[in-house]
């Protein structure tokens, strides 16, 4: 494959179901001439519920479809998936480069506040693996990092209730869970790719002041970089399509999807695939 | 193997999760001297996302776990795996009976108001595969059914926010997706193993004289009469033992399960198995 053919090779985007298509969309953004190859593991969601060690056997299996059809490089937009699988995925990939949500997720809350108090907003997998912890006190040992659990808010941004009285109390529930301290943080990350779709309803729970850090649009950024890092560059014309896959389900991919990527699908836009 | 032998075999209960707990609670309660083997499917689910297709095969393959172990009669606690899958598991385990929580909950709405309307509160799957409408119907054609799907009632169960204000505004937000007309169900039928955990809240939303179906003591009922009517019947003495396999995640099946069991259980109760 020569420079100027792998250059044109679509980006990868991998998750466990639609919830990436918060990266995916932020990616469109930034990349407008990027071909995008989104596989959604369907068949498998949540990988939040599942073992490491199922999570890593099955990011591997979805990095190897995505590599059977050829891409440049590989976006893990799923948290679980880029805590526990991202050294497995990279080794094969290599030499071709991954971008996981967590490191720019983490770089950028560090960025926004040095020294400050961080609080990852995740699902209870990626809460577990202390993983935004680790990689934020890998930049900035003076940070304080509070990670909370919040399941229901995956289902909230599922069903489409992003705002109103529901989606307010469940989210002020979860936060008096913590102490009136780490009730006040510097920092909000996402830490999960469901929920930029709630960020206006988490913001408002918190005083003005707060950096809130959308891991999505983070992610994006960190794309962007790596491309451009490489000798390929990204791509200034042509390009733009959209392939989306999924292990299962194309009727209810198209449905949440949508809300996800901010347009309507259709069953018939999915293809699906067995892993 | 003799009669004497079968009739000490375990009952075999099966779901894709910790939500068919909740039936084999009602088990535990009509027929205390049989002991029990429980398979929660725990790496694939929800089943409630996934094609009939899939969700039949992974039905069958924990079927065959529990008849490598020996039972005497399998519990599909799993309203989307009775509705799919049903017959193909009466296949796999004949001449061994084989019962679903649909048609249990369907006769005991109709039997409670003969030619009424009634009301089903289902995840998405169940809902769009209109598995009550046709046990309903074949029971009563002058029934009216409603099916309702509310997805979010899963996770709230899960989560363990069975009652207060977050419960009760999710409940009315979907009870007010139906018409005038319908929100005066005759009968509600709770089509889901979860939400026997969200009775109260639920039975609350609604006036006095609403007949509430709780499919997991229907079902324990309907296993009651089918050890009645074999041969072997139930036993009198002995037994009670209670055996919990998954085949994922040990530490939230302990933690969830716990609630739907009502008793606590740690992650060393639980067996991983492969299916």
């Amino acid at each position: 494959m020569n420079v100027s053919n792998a250059n044109e090779l679509p980006i990868g985007v991998f998750d466990s179901g639609v919830g990436g298509l918060t990266v995916l969309k932020a990616l469109r953004d930034v990349l407008p001439h990027e071909d995008l190859i989104y596989l959604g593991d369907t068949a498998r969601l949540p990988y939040g519920t599942k073992s490491p060690a199922s999570i890593s056997r099955y990011a591997c299996q979805a990095t190897q479809q995505l590599q059977q059809r050829g891409i440049k490089l590989l976006v893990v937009a799923c948290n679980t998936a880029s805590a526990v699988a991202l050294e497995a995925l990279r080794g094969q990939m290599e030499p071709l480069p991954v971008i996981g949500v967590i490191e720019p997720g983490a770089t950028a809350a560090v960025a926004a506040r040095p020294g400050g108090t961080h609080l990852v907003l995740a699902t209870e997998a990626t809460v577990s693996l202390e993983a935004y912890r680790r990689a934020i006190h890998a930049k900035d040992r003076q940070a304080t990092v509070i990670e909370l659990a919040c399941e229901m808010l995956v289902s909230l941004a599922e069903e489409g209730w992003s705002d109103g009285p529901i989606a307010e109390l469940i989210v002020r529930r979860y936060l008096a869970e913590l102490d009136g301290q780490s009730a006040r943080p510097d920092s909000v990350i996402l830490g999960c790719t469901h929920f930029p779709l709630l960020r206006e309803v988490i913001e408002s729970a918190f005083d003005d002041g707060v950096a809130i850090v959308d891991s999505a649009s983070t992610t994006a950024a960190a794309a962007c970089d790596m491309l451009a890092s490489m000798s390929l560059g990204s791509r200034r014309s042509g390009g733009g399509s959209l392939k989306l896959l999924a292990t299962d389900g194309a009727t209810r991919f198209a449905r949440v999807g949508g809300q996800f990527l901010g347009h309507d699908l259709s069953a018939n836009d999915i293809t699906i695939v067995d892993l």
